[in-house]
């Protein structure tokens, strides 16, 4: 039976949330004046209840009976329905909403750590309302008010559903080869041609009706990305009352059969090209185009980077969850005798394998990865609401840079280490690990898919090193210097271990620095971003040891001492002991300009 | 369609067998002397053939339609079935034994590269012959002749199969644990009680009969292992002259279901306690004890290393696999544009992914693993096969004690790192290797079990820091520093690159070396030991080094260069410069004597 403790750790959102990032502070400011400590906790405490009791039962499920499609239409089990249909009534989507469009205006990082109850218990079925959040926000800021009126109110009360529609099958990671076109009809709609591939809830019967966001090209708009526009494709046109008309030339071709993250729909869907078009109306999908043509990827992006720490934060929750029913295990399962300084006693009784050093090591391994991610996590989504309501626009500038600057590390970082995390959970449980009766295989399986989503993970490399450290001549970078600087002078002043990290840290950090510098150094993109995701991997690790450092901090005024917090400590301990010295020999490979990949023929493979 | 190239490299194979280890010279031994440079070409082309005739094409068949158990008789779908019987036709199994068992004495080396086209095809329905072939290989080092003339002659023949019982389900890695009991009769027969877990083949129908080779313990028998005695088992009773009695009272409970290797069924399986029982005879499964009571285990451990080397093997065959599929994928799949010195070209066509340095860094990184993964492999089973045919004792015990020291790394080392070219196949596939669609994501997830079964990784440090290069005073430890200072003369005397690759080593084997003496300085045996993952993963990364040294060299006298050669040469490079540098801070964290895990309070976690 799933509770709360199952899937996330309350006393650790607790620490992180209020002893650590003190989120209570921003209920001073009037953008969350409506809010407290107690709507927050009420917030949190709901998700944890529905996630457990509504979202966990089913998550098996979702794996064992996954959507099918009979040649026409989509379907699914019926706990999603009923789970969304919960989900629904609790209005948490509209709580992470501005007051402005519907909403309540809970905080970022309220919400972020609200919805990984969700993605702990059940990813499959909380992609669902979490699309759909993305989408409407993506509306909110880009479409016009109309638009705004007649999508996103629906998607608000859980009525409707939405998609992002970027890749095509010719067109993955390459969004300048999206190739679906868009004309332009006298009466100011559009009609979409073309094909979209790994549709996350692409089609179903969830919700009546799927609001899609589409980007496609206009009739002579330029080549590549410059050229793409957003349409907003319903899959059932919307009369002028707002009620649901006919359907929309949207048809799915077929659905994606996935290792993991099997309960969310992945649909290949034709647009314009299906055999059913509207009854008497002419071919092609009808759109709506969202704000001006051409600048489809900017706005994508704005929710794209919301987007990539979503998969952040999934992937963290699937991290922390098999942490905890890991150590669960290894609490009750008893194998094998104690190792002491005199050697094995043969004579003792079995011991539960926690007392074993090594699954102790893959347990405080898993926990520096699932509290560390968990931190930056919650980091991100600070800044999202610092950038929302700091009160200079000097800070909400320096949020949104920071933002901008720890986007790709908040989603490879957690996509990389959260996922390890599930691997040694698997290897805690021994052969019943292995099994699909135990859910720690499903966790990997499901995470497995965060490295690749909404960018892969050479994708972040690039972006990270070939963009965001060298954008307006490294002000990111230097951003992100000064706030971890802050972090290293209150650690100095504290004294101490934790100076004793401070300077470990220093060392690291300056290191990371001295590397952005020297692989751009001769100015030649080939050779410096030829080793990107090596030095995504190192800089990810520095930055989550500051993370790391700042919870060591916090844990110092948390109140009296006690086992939780001395495993904070000794988890920030492993961290800098274990981990951090891995990025050693990624400085050095990035410092030496290794080409040894870059000079490999393609022939020699 | 899948091809022998889809499997394994044929001229990589050829280049490690005859260019690298040479071992047509194994034909002037006596052993070996029917045998010729053809009849192991015949052997690897025949296997070749048959693996990707036969067992490939329903590998996917056998994940998605796993045994399914009706309560009373396993069942699995007929292309297991058809498949075994082509095996057993070409005699292969045979072949491997030895000539006084009935079997044509094809070197060890030979049979594991044949075996590793069928683990790279189907790990699913390969697992019975070579669970039957280890089960006849103890019978007939361990067995009376009599034992040997019933059970090993039909499973040889392909009629019978074999398994081995160790697990219980309160006894998994702690063998001292094992609860069944074996009751002597005045006839000399046994009467085994009790339930063994994790039985690989432990029921079906695809033979006329199972061989269970069965650890229990005698009443008044020594606690802990000592107290182990190995029994024979078989599923139906065997008339006197050899045909199929009545059914023994071994019934299966239920199937294990995984997250991968679902081809081969997996059982909990009950002896003598069962509904059913001979009828008419009394209760308990009838076994006969194999050689002495209570050296079960000892029995059960010679077994164990060619076990170890076999999962080590399934692993590289499966890495192998995936970087093939991966190689071929990124050589087809059109995506983006390349980067050159001079930025992006956006106005030039999608180019091959192989053209993206990141894509062909995953590729190189599977290579160095997965060919690196081969060597070590191939270099263990000629070394049984120098153990059984070397001229001399003091070669024959040389070799012995390499392959004791080695089993650890050989087993762990592809199950850790040909996981990660798996993993790394998947990755170059992006969305598209995360599906079923695709073979990858299923090698991966057969895969997943090797860090796990016949000794998790965590047990294989314990047996590698433990016991295997400290037992007699070290010189398991010494003997492979012989080995590799040879390696280490021949580069330095090759000069140029290969004395430089030499140089690099020769600092790593020491630091290794130190390494070992400085963990147990203090005699501590709880200090030694808590970090002996590490160490493992550390040692594993040096002697792949050494395995790709030992490669680089024959590359240089293997004739005309050419791409394979240099692409042998360009993986070797990328291991040196990319790999065996993480071994650095393991090392730094070995040396330190590091505590931080083992001082974590378990009410910390």
């Amino acid at each position: 039976m799933a509770t709360p403790a199952t899937l996330l750790s309350h006393r650790d959102l607790d620490f992180q949330l209020h002893d650590w990032l003190r989120i209570t502070a921003l209920t001073e400011r009037p953008r969350y004046r409506e809010h407290s400590r107690e709507t927050f906790d009420d917030a949190l405490a709901l998700s944890a209840r529905v996630a457990a009791d509504h979202f966990a039962p089913h998550n098996k499920r979702n794996d064992g009976e996954e959507p099918w499609f009979d040649g026409e239409r989509v379907h699914t089990h019926e706990d999603v329905a009923d789970a969304l249909a919960v989900f629904a009534e609790t209005g948490l989507l509209a709580a992470a909403m501005d007051e402005e469009h519907g909403g309540m205006g809970l905080p970022h990082v309220v919400s972020t750590a609200c919805f990984a109850y969700f993605q702990a218990a059940n990813v499959g079925t909380s992609a669902y309302p979490f699309l759909t959040l993305g989408n409407a926000r993506l509306l909110c800021a880009h479409g016009s008010p109309e638009q705004v009126d007649t999508y996103v109110r629906p998607m608000l009360e859980g009525r409707w559903f939405g998609t992002m529609c970027l890749s095509e099958p010719q067109a993955g990671s390459s969004l300048a080869d999206v190739a679906t076109r868009a004309e332009r009809r006298a009466d100011g709609t559009y009609r979409l041609f073309g094909t979209k591939m790994w549709i996350s809830g692409g089609d179903h019967e969830l919700s009546e009706n799927i609001v899609h966001l589409v980007l496609a090209r206009t009739p002579g708009a330029p080549a590549g990305v410059k050229g793409l526009s957003l349409f907003v494709v319903p899959k059932y046109l919307v009369e002028a009352d707002g009620t649901r008309g006919e359907r929309n030339d949207v048809v799915p071709a077929g659905l994606n059969h996935k290792m993991g993250y099997r309960g969310t729909t992945n649909t290949l869907l034709n647009f314009g090209e299906g055999a059913r078009h509207r009854p008497g109306g002419e071919a092609g999908a009808v759109g709506h185009l969202v704000g001006e043509e051409h600048r489809g990827l900017a706005y994508m992006f704005h929710m794209m980077n919301g987007a990539r720490i979503g998969v952040g934060a999934g992937a963290m929750a699937l991290g922390y969850t098999g942490y905890l029913k890991s150590l669960a295990y290894a609490r009750e399962r008893p194998q094998g005798r104690p190792l002491t300084a005199a050697g094995k006693d043969a004579d003792a009784g079995q011991v539960p394998i926690v007392e074993h050093t090594d699954v102790r090591r893959m347990l405080l391994a898993q926990k520096s990865y699932v509290e560390g991610a968990l931190g930056l996590l919650l980091y991100c989504a600070k800044l999202v609401d610092e950038e929302r309501s700091a009160a200079s626009h000097e800070e909400r500038a320096r949020a949104a840079l920071l933002l901008d600057v720890l986007t790709p590390i908040a989603k490879s970082w957690p996509s990389q280490w959260c996922l390890e995390a599930n691997d040694l959970a698997i290897q805690v449980h021994g052969g019943y690990g292995y099994t699909r009766e135990y859910d720690v295989e499903q966790h990997y399986r499901d995470n497995r898919l965060n490295p690749i989503h909404e960018g892969t993970h050479g994708i972040q490399g690039l972006d990270l090193l070939g963009r965001k450290v060298v954008r307006g001549g490294g002000e990111g970078l230097r951003a992100l210097g000064a706030v971890i600087g802050g972090t290293l002078e209150r650690a100095e002043a504290a004294g101490d271990e934790a100076a004793g990290l401070a300077a470990t840290l220093r060392g690291y950090w300056e290191r990371a620095v001295a590397t952005t510098a020297r692989v751009w150094e001769p100015g030649d993109p080939q050779v410096a971003l030829a080793n990107a995701s090596l030095y995504l991997e190192a800089v990810g690790h520095v930055v989550v040891a500051w993370i790391w450092l700042e919870q060591f901090l916090a844990t110092l005024e948390a109140g009296p001492d006690d086992a939780f917090l001395r495993g904070k400590r000794q988890a920030a301990r492993y961290f800098f002991r274990a981990e951090l010295p891995r990025t050693g020999p990624q400085f050095d490979l990035l410092a030496a300009r290794e080409t040894v990949v870059l000079e490999t023929d393609p022939e020699w493979l």
